[in-house]
Formats: structure tokens, C-alpha cells, sequence
């Protein structure tokens, strides 16, 4: 079969490879039809997650036709279809049993393991371990486009933001960055009741998308010298509810606790490359609460149900559709998403 | 009457003063017949707390008698016997009404006021505002020496420590720092259901006081080369459940970051001067939660409830007592508590 | 002044009292300019409330403008135009405390008190004992037949069904009952995220306005003979996740049992007038919850946000609008709800 | 092999049987080294349990040594010991990732279904459906005596009981019925911070060993013609924060609503073989909770963890020790509890 593969740093092809097998009785293989590349795969690209070795086939988002059942597999059957989750789960250790399944002690405890420590999802087939507690079914409905939205981002965007921020009906929320996940942060909050969802970002084009396509009731933008202040006038002067970081870097984790309200809570969910500092001497009277995480996809299911309801905005998240064997020209396309207005580029096999 | 005054860093005396008087139909003047020095007042001679002015009488923690009781005041009356919470409450803004009174906007929004914005415990009176929210029962079989313990120690403990370091049954709890606080932090953990408590401190003898009198299972020797290996062995590997940060320095809080399993908790209960490095690049993955604030004391009635009942060790805490005219040699004993294996020194009007 | 007065079962009327004044000096007055009839006036009227005595003017929701303020007041001012919740609260007894405020120990414990111990809101002047805690502020753009919801309907709804029935994102819910009270919860259920709201009511018009104007999702007539397998073919054939009685009777209160789901959640709103079987030898399997009370109006000032945010659908309660002095009329047409199409009938002051 | 064979109301026999085969690669089987007997149990021979067949073995509760394991489980290897749950989880369905296990859909969805609808654990050996997710590792220092409390009783007195009937710290908690069920939901209400733990009851002895040995803190004779007088003098007059039914009939049930203040809980423990009368009419107003369900059994390794620890009064619980072939007369000492003044009969393997 044909896959993407990282030969280390900078260096990647669409080549032939061996087509996968099944290895455990836990695991299916499925034939993708659907994949996406996710700003990870940016990071891997750069070298900076040296876990990938040279040879890995990345990519942990898909849909797609199940083609083999290992003999254990209990919920599944060949033909049927389904969506891979990001996050490989046993459903028996510890973690999964807490539902803090990015933390499955069975598969290594590293979050996540598609295109990191196993073969990924841009490919022809991959081979998914656990298929029992690792897949979702789709619903009636629910397009592979929209689907493939729970494989990662949109659970993301809800469970490590959202619901880790504990917003509450009533609640102003402020996201500050408004990239794909920042925007599923958007999509999710009034799951949770907020009353205003602000976006905060330096890009005009992806704030105008925040308000017309994502939720989002106002938009700051942070390159205003007034821009704290712009925030705080949509609350009552004290700050917001919850504040969620969906970039990344210091500047972005700053931000949010300086709008944060006393009391309230600021959610990470940017995967950081250097520690920040954390102002304790001030904040240490502040009843903050302060959450982080990588996402658990354990409401990947729920959703999926307010997908097929129509009560999630999700339809605009792929601005790109091309074929899977175009895939190096999508990455291209991707690693510049802000000059090309990219969310979400989709591969379809053909 | 006679008050202990702040007159600027390393300046105080204890002199006569005008008694205080009723100044808003909420107010209370209770006569203090017991009180104590708390590690805040410490800072604030050092002149870490600018907020404090000179003439300023200091202390936040006090029992005593109603003298006199203003026009609006319903639950108290004169002659009946109280403890002063360290958190004044108006009881009616929005804060108040959520429970986080430590933010209540109608008496600043800065935490506590007593000996800090307005005159404190360390005196013959005190005038408490708010007093129908800002005063506890003593329930029968309570002394002034427990009961002074709810004023904001172990409140301080339970409510930042336990309750807000989301400490479950079963849980491994490891607390940094054996001073008062951190000692309030172990003996209110049971509350909770914590499995083991694990106290960790520089301090051989505090650590022993943790085993003895104050419900900790186990201590660890911060000062060993293997004390994170030595806190990891009584975990299943992973880490703690809880750690908890009692000193309020950058050691302690990475101290705590260091042994929290993922999916943990960490909660700072310390009052620190300068910022913390938080390695968000680590943690961002970790699924862990870190909380932080000053104490709200909305549990006071339930901790009376459960010394009253021979539930809660408290008795060890007062390690010192003197009479109230003996406040600048008490000043003394407390200033050096490491050499007086000085935990509360505790004043008592005669 | 003129009062609606309550002169024995059947006995009512529109006549000249005294003014109220202020009695204790946390009262205010409020000159009534919007006030509305409850289902509860209707029970008093029958007699079936036998706390309320002859002489009592009735009502328990109002909006209007405060004329007189007591000395120990501290958040409002003569001038300032308030929304006047149902619930009375001191404040500071245990209940208030814990936001229980429907069980205030200072009012005397039993839910409510306008209309029923002391003179309410059908009148052109009221007195509002604990003003700080009893009332609400008009938020910008949000009128007073809009503000009046809260004095009782919504937070009811929201409160006793939305709240304490747990619902949780993606939760199917039924709605057993699609008078105001139960569209109040229909138009509260998407503050936490219900996939699908379906109303379920022997009237086909009020079903329609269910869908219509308050967010059900769907609609079950109840004189169906296979009512519950319609509810059921809306879940996963397993039952809905939360049922909301809202009618008051045996009949309704077994139908919410019939269709939830094993591990979900009973929410009882109405108010009963006989004692219900409920069949523990079936359910005590069932891992169900149920809860029941009246609201604690602790949750108007969220509301009112969301109302003010456009994001709650208020609009279409107000079905009728007549004079104050038009208040006998009024009773006769609320009276006959199903007949005059009337869900809440609003009485405006000139 | 020799089993304990259900052969119809009342008729039942110590007899040969095949012994249990692997039917599915995920099963185990146990040697059983260690049961006892349930009320359950004596439910079913009573004939209440129409759905166990003449032929089934009776049983749910044990402790063994793994002998064979099915080609799936990855957790257990031959040789190991493990502690049997009474709840069967296929760790993949909707309700075991929910953990709401005893309604796993896998096994049927009916609670348990050893001694039920497959063979239990009065036997030799005995076949273990889904082990990887249905056994638990026994800490050392835990004995086969107290381990096998984790099988049902503790579990179900813990989740049923203290954890669903939401008890707090400070609470006053009373639980009516003081058989082994009753004694487990008092030994384990101290990990949620109980105040009071009151044992109501109508047998003296049974009393006074919820005292001596099972935390009890109180205890009243519900015999007695002022028992609700006297609960009523423990609390602050207005009733217990939780009551938990551990009996199973209309009085006991109706005893918990008498007691119970506002604001409260009722958790439902006992099995109830008759409807009984919710007497809404007064309970409507009164924001009471009530909860009922069989145990999922999902904080066994919590409960040992505490066991393990020497946190959870558990070693006075077996008071009768027989061996495993005297079960007919184990049933005899069992089915006269009262007499006998036996809590759990331990039956053991040679």
C-alpha cells in the first residue's frame, strides 16, 4: 500500500510500504478513506518529537471501512465503518478505567500513539490496537468530514478546554488563539451554557470566522495595545469566567491569567515547547484553578450525537478537500494555513 | 485598651489605643479573650504587605465576648461567645453568594482585612463588620485554644489543601511543608478519605509531630538525596494523587509538580513572593490541575462540628501559651518556631 | 392602595388596603409595575393552602421600582427599578448559606412567603423583607415581561428540572407536562447541552408551542397508546437520560419513571396534592436518581444574562397582557389556561 | 467437581457437578478458595428470583487462584490470586465506560449475573466471564476474610450507600438496618468525613456491634415508641443530611423520609420486594435527593487500598468460619442470622 512516511526531520514521501496486519487479537485493520494532517504532524516534521522514528507512517485522525477483525474484537465486524479515535485505549488498566485513557499505562502511557509510536493513519490501511474501546461508529448523518472531527480535534477542543475549564451556564469565556482547535473550543462551549465566547487572535480573517462560523459572540484582537481592556468591557470589570489558551507559547498563557476573573479558571490546552512563568505572588490569592491536558476522547460519542442533531457547528472546520495521494501537496498547504485560510485539510482516498 | 500597633517595618509596641466603636449597624465589638500570631503577621513587620499602614493594629485570629452589637446585627447578641473568622463577609455580593468570600467586593476584594486594612485581634477589642457572616458558634466542648483554630489555620488547610486539591478517597496525599498550615492540611485530609498522608518537610522533629499528632502515615526527609524516589515508593509508581504546596516558596512548588502522577492534582496552599517556573513543555500532557487561593472560611462550622466531636486533631497545634500583655515576648517565640518547636502561641486576656 | 386580596376559598378581590411600610430595617417598598398569576394562586384559591389566611394579598412575582429603603439596606436605592424573586432570603442562616435559600430558617422554612405568609405582589405597593438578598437587578435591553420570568418560572424550571434533574451534554430529555412551567424547562435544558427535548402533553397546541418557542426537539401526545414507545424510539431503545415531571399528578410522576433509563435521573417540578407509589421492587435495580423541591431562585442573575444575551427563548411566555385593575379578569382567564391558549398572563401598572 | 445446585424453591444440594470450561477467550477460571453466602442467596432459594434456573450454582462472592485463562486476557496469568466482583463488565459498553457496570449490556443488563444466570461461586471451581475487567488483585496484608468483603458487601454499603447518597464532611448520616449491608455502609461512611454516624435498628446487639466494631457513632432502638425523637436530638433538630435504607421494606424506607432534612438525601440500599408510597405531597417542597441501585462495584481497589492501610473496620464482619463442604449447614447457621448472631459465614476450601 501507499503511506506517508517521516524519514526524520524535514524529510518525508507518499511511498509503497508493507500493508499492516493484524498483530493482537484486540486489533482491526481499516481500510482509511478519510484522513486530515493535524498541527502535530507540523511539530513531528520539525523533529520535535524525537519519540517518531525514521520509517513511521504519521497521522492519527481517520474514517474508514474495517477490512480484518483480530479474534478477541467483540463490537465490530469487517464492512462496517468507523471513526479512529487519536487516543489508544485497553478499557482495562488503571487510567482507562478513570477515563484518562491518554494515559493507558497498556500502550506506553504517552497520550497518544497513532504516527508517534505505531504506525499512523495516512496511509491506505492502518492497523488500529483495541479496536473494542478505540473506535466510534458513525451516525446516521454524520458525513466523513464531519466525523473525522472527533477523531482529535473537536474532543479536544471540548474535553481539555471546556469541560477541564469548568465553564458553567452564564459563564464568559475568552479563547485566546482561534486556530482549529481554538475554533473547536468555540464549537463546544455552548455545550456548557456560556453566554459570551470571545475570541482572541491576531488574525482578523480567523476571528471574522470564529463569529460567522464557530460560536464565538465577540472577537478581540490581541495586537490592540487595549486589547485587556477590550476583554474586560465584556465582562462585568473583574475578568472572565474561564480562559483558555489554545496556542501554545508564554505569550498566550500570560494572557489568559491576566483576564482571568478571581475565582475563575484558565484552561490549557496549547502543547507548550518551554516552561512559562507562573506569577504565584500574585496569583496565590486568586482562588485560580489552572487545568492541562492532552485530550481522552472519551465523549467522542456525545459529539457525534450533537453533530447529527445539527447542534454543533462543525461543516466550515475543512476548508480543503484533496486526494489522499496528494498528501505531500497538502501538507504544503497546511504548514501554511494562515496564508492559504486553512482549517482542516481533508485527504479522501479514492 | 491595650493593642498590639504596627509602626512600620520591624517597628511595633503594644500600647493604649481608643477602643474601638460600632461604626455600621452590621458591626460587632467583641472583647478578645484569646488570640494568636500567624506566619502572615511575620511578613507583614518584614513590610512585605505595603497595604498595612503604619498605626495599624495587626492580628486576623481571635475568641472572645460580645461587648455590643449594632442596630441591623440578627444572630448575635450581647454576652454570647464567638469566633472570629479571619475572612469578612457582607454576605450579599456576588462572591459572598458563590462562596468566595475571600473576594467579597464590598470589603475590597483583597482577601482578609483584619490587621490589614482595618484593626485586627491583637487587642483588648476588636470591631467585626459584617458580623452575622463573619462569626462562628463555639460548639459545647470546644475550648478558645481548638476553637481559635477555625479563625483561618485549619479552614486555610481544609479548604485550599483538601476540598480544593479535590482529594478522594483512597487517595496518596503528600504535603510539602510541615509548618501550622501544612499540619492543618494532614489533619483535615481524612476528611476526605485520603489512604496515606505523607508529610515531607526539611525538619525531623515537625515530621515526627506529623506522625504523632496530626494523622500523617508517613514522612519523607526532603533533605535526602532520594527523597522524590522515597515519596514515589509509597505510590504505585506514578506519583501522588495530591500534592500539596504548604511554604510558598519556587522549591516546594516544583517539589510538588515532581512527584503528582498524571491525572493528579496540585494544590498551593503557600503565600509566595516571587514567581514560579511552571514546565508547561512536561505538564501540558500530564492531565494534571493546580489550584491556589486564600482561604474563604465558608467550612468553619463544619470543622467545630467535627472537633466537637474528637474527630479532627487540633490539640497539639497550641504548642505555646502566654497572657495577652506578653504579646511582643510571644512576638519572640514565634519569630524563631523552628528553635521553640513553636507551632501556635496562643495569648489569653485575663 | 389596591391589593388582590384572598377573602377565603373562592373569595377574592380587587379593593382598598393600606399601604405596607417598611418594617424592619433590611425591607424595601416597591411600587409593583409588572406582576403576573402563578398556578399556586390558582391552589390558594381553591383553598388548598391552608397556611394562607383571609386578608392575604396574593402574588409571588413582580417588577418595579423601589419608593422606600430601610436603614440597613446596602445595595439598592429609592429609584432603582428590581426584579422581586419568589424565594425570600435572610441570607445568613445555614440554609442561605448553601444557596438553599427556599428553606431560609429566619422566614420561617417553608419555600416561599409572598402571597402566603406576608401580603405579595398582586398589589400597586409591596414590601420585600432581606432586600439585598431578595432581589434582582434589570440588565440592559432585558423588559419587564421578559425580567418577571425570573421571579419564580425560569429559575423553577432551570433549577429543580434542569439543575437538579443533572442533565449532561448530549443528554436525551423528556418533558412530562408543556404548561409554563414545564416549557421553562424545555427553554432552560440547552443551557447544559441536551441533545434532544422532547415534550410530552395531552395537548397537541401546547406541543406545538413547545417546539415552536421554547426548544423541545420533539413531541409526544400522551393520549397516545403508544406514547412510550414513541418517547422510546427517540434513545437508543433504552430510555431517556433525565425525565422532568412538571404536572403534579400520580399519572405523570409514573410516566417519568416508565421512560427513563437505568442508571438516569427523575426530576419531580410539580406539586403534588397526594402521595405517588413509586415501585422500588422494580427500580431499587435501576441505579435511577430522583429529585424534587421547590426553586431556591439562586440562578436569576445567570438567567437573566442568557435572556439579556438573546440566547434563551423568553419572548412567547407572555401570552396575555392586561391592566393591573384588570386583575380579576386576569385570574378569570388564566383560569381557563387551555381554553384561552394562556401560558402567562401579564398585569401592567399604568 | 462439588457444588452448592439450586433445585427450585427451597430445594438445593451439596453435589457433583462438571467442572467449568473457558467459552470465551476472555474468560478465567477460579479455583474458589474462600465464598460465603448472601441474603441474596436466601432470596433465591425462596423462590423470589425467577430468572435462576433449576440447575444453577448458587453465588457471587469469592476469593481463588486462577487455574486456566482465556487467550484474550492480557491482565491475569495462572497462578495469581484475585478477588471475585459480584458485577460482571465487559469494560467495553456504553454503561461500563459510564461505570455504571451492573447494567453492562454484554452480560444482559440485570445487575450480576453469577449464581443468577450463569454458575456462581459456591463451588470448587468456578468460570469468570470478562476477567481482565471483573477480578481484582488482592494487596498484601488483605486476607481471604476480609478480601472477599470486597466482593459485594462493601462495595455495595459504599456506592449504594455513602457515595450515592452524597454524604459530606460534617454530615449527620443515619442508617436504618444494622445487618452486614447496613454495617458496611457504616464502616465506610467515615471516608466521606461523616460526623455522626447513627445506627438505627430494632435488634440491641446488632446495635452494639455497629458501635464496637463498624463506626457507628450513635445508635437508636427503632423500636423504641420516641426513635424518631431521638435521631431528631442528634441533628440540630431539623433532621439527618443523608438517610440510607439498608433494609428492603416500606417501614425502613418510610422511616428515611421521616428523618431526613431539607436539602437532604435518602439512598436506597435494601432489595425491595413491594412497591412502597413516596408521599410527594409533603416531600415536593422539601429539595430532598433520593437515590436506589445495585453496585457496580467500581471502587473495590479503593476499598482494599483502605483495608489494606487498616482505615476500614472489616475484620469483625465474618463471624462464622465453616468449611467449604459444610455449606448446607452454612446456610442453616446464615438463614437464623438473628439467632446465630452471624453477620457473614465464611466457607473454606481445604
Amino acid at each position: 500500500m501507499k503511506a506517508l512516511v517521516y524519514h526524520g526531520p524535514g524529510e518525508k514521501a507518499w511511498e509503497e510500504v508493507p500493508n499492516p496486519t493484524i498483530q493482537d487479537p484486540t486489533d482491526v485493520i481499516i481500510r482509511v478513506e478519510t484522513t486530515t494532517i493535524c498541527g502535530t504532524d507540523l511539530h513531528i516534521m520539525k523533529g520535535d518529537v524525537p519519540a517518531v522514528e525514521k520509517g513511521r507512517i504519521l497521522g492519527h485522525e481517520g474514517v474508514g471501512t474495517i477490512t480484518e477483525v483480530g479474534s478477541a474484537v467483540t463490537n465490530w465486524k469487517v464492512g462496517e465503518r468507523a471513526i479512529i479515535s487519536c487516543v489508544t485505549a485497553c478499557g482495562t488498566c488503571q487510567y482507562c478505567r478513570q477515563n484518562l485513557t491518554s494515559h493507558c499505562q497498556t500502550v506506553g502511557g504517552v497520550g497518544w500513539i497513532f504516527g508517534h509510536l505505531i504506525d499512523g493513519t495516512q496511509a491506505e490501511y492502518v492497523r488500529v490496537p483495541f479496536a473494542d474501546t478505540s473506535l466510534y461508529k458513525i451516525p446516521e448523518g454524520v458525513t466523513d468530514e464531519a466525523g473525522i472531527m472527533v477523531s482529535d480535534i473537536y474532543p479536544t477542543g471540548y474535553e481539555i478546554g471546556v469541560r477541564d475549564g469548568g465553564v458553567k451556564p452564564g459563564d464568559v469565556v475568552a479563547v485566546v488563539g482561534a486556530g482549529p482547535v481554538g475554533l473547536a473550543v468555540m464549537a463546544t462551549a455552548g455545550l456548557h451554557g456560556a453566554s459570551r465566547i470571545v475570541a482572541v487572535d491576531l488574525d482578523d480573517s480567523r476571528l471574522e470566522a470564529a463569529k460567522k462560523d464557530f460560536g464565538a459572540t465577540h472577537s478581540v484582537n490581541s495586537g490592540d495595545a487595549d486589547w485587556k481592556e477590550q476583554v474586560l468591557a465584556l465582562t462585568d470589570g473583574l475578568g472572565v469566567d474561564v480562559a483558555i489558551e489554545a496556542v501554545g507559547i508564554p505569550a498566550t498563557f500570560d494572557a489568559c491569567m491576566a483576564i482571568v476573573r478571581p475565582g475563575g479558571q484558565v484552561a490549557n490546552v496549547g502543547v507548550h515547547g518551554t516552561p512559562v512563568e507562573l506569577k504565584l505572588n500574585e496569583a496565590w490569592i486568586q482562588n485560580i484553578r489552572l487545568s492541562m491536558g492532552l485530550v481522552n476522547n472519551v465523549t467522542g460519542e456525545m459529539l457525534l450525537k450533537m453533530i447529527a442533531e445539527g447542534k454543533m457547528p462543525v461543516e466550515k472546520m475543512a476548508t480543503h478537500a484533496m486526494k489522499l495521494d496528494e498528501i505531500m501537496e497538502a501538507y504544503e498547504v497546511f504548514g501554511q494555513a494562515a496564508k492559504n485560510k486553512a482549517l482542516k485539510v481533508i485527504l479522501k482516498a479514492e
